[in-house]
C-alpha cells in the first residue's frame, strides 16, 4: 500500500515514534533532522525514509487500535480497546449486521464495531449531544470507517425502527429509560450490551432487563494489567486503570 | 436467515438452553418435552418452536461467541474470548490480511482472526500436531469459517514464506526457538503477539524480541470478573478465572 | 514450648500435613504408620516423632493464621486472613483497647482482633443468633484467646455503652440501621469497618456514615492471587477467589 | 491519654487533616486560623482544639496504619500495610517471638511486626547499608516501638544465631544467596517470608528454598483496589497500585 496525501502514518525509528498527517509541502521536525512530507507520497508503508541528518524511521500503516489510543481527538471518555474488542465479539457483530449505537462519544467503539460490519452491514448511531457529532464523524474519518456509520442527532427517546437491529450497545446516563425502545427496536434473540461507570446504574438497568424479560443477562468488567517488558526483571507496572466501566449483556427475549 | 440441516442453533427458552445440530429425522428431547427437527428446518431464526408439550424456545444463530463457548470440540486448551477479541483488535487483523498463526489448537483464536480477515484475506496456521488439525478444520466449519483459513501441519522450524505476513500469532511452547524464522516471514512493521502461561517463557520471549530488534514491546494480561446479575444485591461471583496466559506483542523493525 | 494434652497440633512429614487434637491414650493412624498420641505428650514443638513404621513428622504449633484456616469450625463464612489482618491494622487495634463486634460469628475475625489487643484489651463482641456462640467460643478456646473476649447474645440494637468503644468492626446484614447506636457507643475519632458482600449494601452504609458525619471514609477491597510455586514454569493459580466482602472504614467525627 | 510534648497528632476538621508533632512555644498555622500547641500540651485525645478564627479540630493519636502512610519519613520503598499485614499474620508473629528482619529499610514492615511481638519478642533487624538505619530507628521511636528492635548494621551473608529464631522476613535484592544461613538461623518449623518485586526473583527464590527443604512454600500477591465513596455513584477510583511485590512462604523442614 501507499502513502497518499492525507493519511495518517505512524513513524517509527529504534527510539522514537510519531503519528503525522501527511499533508503537501510540509515539514516534519524532529531532534533527529527533519522529514519533507513531500518525500512520503508514494512510498509504501513498510519502507524507510530518512531525516536530513540520517535518521531512519519506518512508515507504518496504524492499525484500528493506534488510531483509537493515539489518532483520534477525544471530547468524551472513549470506551478502551480492551472493553470494545470485548464488546464486539459478545454482541457477536460481523459483516451484514444492523448495530443500534446510542451515544457515539469520541467514536472510539464505533471504530471497531464498523470495522467488523463491513461491507455489507452498518452501524446506526444516535447521538443526543450535537457537539460531539462533527469529531465523531472526524474519527471515524481518520479510520476510513465512515461510510459504514450512520449518525443521527438523536436521543432514545426518540421512536426507533422496529424489530430492526441485530444487535446494540448503549452508553448513556441513564440507560434504564430507554430500556422498552430499545427493546423494540431489537429483533428476537438479539444481543445489547451497556456500559455504566457505577454499581447504582448496573442495579437499575439489571432491574429493567429484568423486567423487559431479557435473556442471558451478564454483568462484566475487564482488567488490563501491564508488565515492564524486562526479561531478566519482570514485573508488573506500578500502577494501573482500575476501572473504566461494568459491562453489561442481554439477549432479547420473547 | 433460514435454518437449514446442519446449522448449530441455539434454542432459548426462559429457563432453558441448548446448542443443537439441526439433522433430519431425529427428535431433540427436553424434560419440558420434544421438538422434531424436521420443523426447525425452514423456520427463521429469531422465530419460536414449541416442544409436543407447549414449551416455547427461541430459535437463535449462535454467535462466534458462544460458538467458541459451547460449540467447538476442544481437545487443546482454548484461547478464550476475552483474549482472543483483544489479540485481533491489538495486531490490526482487518479485511484482506495475511496472517500467520501457530498453533491452530482448538481453532478458538482462528475463528475470531477468521471472521476479522474476511472476505479477502487469509489466516496461515500452522500445527505440528497432526491430531488437532481435523478436529480445528471442524471447528472452523461449525463457524462458517474454513475457507479462510490455510491448515498446514508444520513446524516453525520448516521454512516460511519471507516477508509475506501482514501480521503473527503465536501459541506455542517454547516460541523463542522460532523468532528469527518468524521475524524473516513478516512484513515491516507487522505485529506480532505471542500467548505463554508462565513468567519464564515470557522472559525467554522478551529476550528473543529484543535481539531480533522488535519494535513496541509490550506484556500485558486480562482479567475477565463476573458479578451476579442481580440488581438489589450486586456482588462479584465467588471466584474466578485467575490465569489464561501472558500475552506479548511485538512489531517487526528495521 | 511442651506440648499438653488438649494441645492442636500441625504435624509435617515431607510429603503430609495433619492438624489432630492431642488426647491421652488415643493412635493417630496415617497411610505411613501410627502415632501414639501419649508419646507426643511433654514432646518439644520443633521436634519430631515417627510412626510406627518410621516416617518422621515435625511436630508444629499451628499459627493463627492456620488455626483459622484449618483448625476452627465453621457455621458461618468466615473473615479471611487477607481482610481480618487488613482490617485489624486499619482499625490501629492494638494493646489495651476496648473492642466493639458484632457479630462473631464462627470468631475468624475476632481470633486476630483478640491477638491484637491482649493483654489488656478486650473485644467486646454481639451476636444475635444463639447458636453461633458456642461454637465461637471454642473456636477462641483453641487459639488460646477466650479470656480476651467478651460473647454477649445481643443485638445491635439494644443500647451500648457510650463513649466507651476505641475501635469497631461490623459484620451484619443491614448495619445502616445500627450506625447512630454504633455511633454513640465509640470515642471521638475511634475507627470503624464494615464488610459487606454486595454494592448495595456498601452504598446504604455509605449514606448512614456520612449523615452521621463520620469522618475519612474509605471502600477497599483486596484480592488474592496465588502462584504455583514451580521456579522454571512459574504463573498464576489457574483460579481465584474473586470476592469475599467489601470493606468500609472510618473514624468517628465530632 | 494525654497529648505530650513530643506526641505526633493526627488534627482533623470536618474538612482538613494534619499530621503535627508537638513542641513547645511554636504555632501551627492553617488557612482556617492558628494553633498554639501550647494548648494542645495536656489536652486529651478525642477531645477538640479551636484556631483563633474558632475551626473546630479533632486531636486524634494515630493509629500504627496512619503512621506508616503518613508520619514516617521514607529512604526507601515501603512495604504498605496490605502487605505488612498480611506477612505478620501470614508469619504467624505473636508476642514474645523473636523475629529475623532483612533489610529494615524505612521500617514500615518492622513497625507492624515489632507491635505484634510486643511485650516479650523482639525483631532482630539486620540492614547492610548503614544510611538507612538511623531514619529506621527515628520511624520506630515515632512509633514508640524501639524498644522492641534490635538493628544491627549487618549483612546477611555474616554468621547468624543458629536454630534462634520463631520466624523471619527477607526484603533484600538477592535472598537466595542466603538461604542456608537463614535457614539455620531458624527454629525447626519457623515461617519465613519474602517480598520481591520481580518474577525473576521469585524463581530464584523457589530455587532455593526446594534445594533447602523448605515446606509449605507458597506465592502470593495481594490488590487493593479503592473505591470513591459515593453512596448513589458507587464506582473503582479511576487508578490503583498495579504491583508492590510477590511474597513468598515457607517453613523451615526438618
Amino acid at each position: 500500500m501507499i502513502v497518499k496525501e492525507g493519511d495518517t502514518v505512524y513513524l517509527r525509528s529504534k527510539k522514537n515514534k510519531f503519528f503525522i498527517k501527511v499533508e503537501k509541502d510540509k515539514i516534519f521536525s524532529t531532534h533527529k533532522g527533519n522529514i519533507d512530507l513531500n518525500q512520503l507520497i508514494g512510498k509504501k508503508y513498510g519502507e524507510i525514509i530518512e531525516t536530513h541528518k540520517g535518521e531512519q524511521f519506518l512508515i507504518l500503516k496504524p492499525s484500528l487500535f493506534e488510531i483509537i489510543l493515539y489518532g483520534i481527538k477525544r471530547n468524551t471518555q472513549i470506551i478502551y480497546p480492551k472493553d470494545s474488542a470485548f464488546i464486539t465479539l459478545k454482541l457477536g457483530i460481523t459483516d451484514g449486521m444492523k448495530v443500534l449505537e446510542s451515544g457515539i462519544g469520541s467514536a472510539g467503539l464505533t471504530i471497531v464495531m464498523a470495522n467488523a460490519v463491513k461491507p455489507n452491514g452498518k452501524i446506526y448511531s444516535f447521538e443526543k449531544e450535537e457537539k460531539y457529532i462533527q469529531q465523531a464523524y472526524k474519527n471515524l474519518q481518520l479510520a476510513n470507517l465512515e461510510k459504514y456509520v450512520e449518525i443521527q442527532h438523536k436521543s432514545l427517546e426518540e421512536p426507533l425502527p422496529e424489530n430492526f437491529f441485530d444487535a446494540g450497545f448503549i452508553d448513556v446516563r441513564e440507560p434504564w429509560l430507554y430500556i422498552k425502545n430499545i427493546k423494540n427496536s431489537l429483533k428476537n434473540g438479539a444481543n445489547v450490551g451497556f456500559l455504566v461507570p457505577t454499581t447504582n446504574q448496573v442495579s437499575k438497568v439489571l432491574e429493567s432487563l429484568q423486567e423487559e424479560n431479557f435473556l442471558d443477562i451478564e454483568v462484566v468488567e475487564l482488567l488490563e494489567r501491564h508488565y515492564k517488558p524486562v526479561p531478566d526483571r519482570l514485573r508488573p507496572e506500578d500502577r494501573m486503570v482500575a476501572h473504566t466501566g461494568y459491562l453489561i449483556f442481554a439477549k432479547k427475549g420473547i
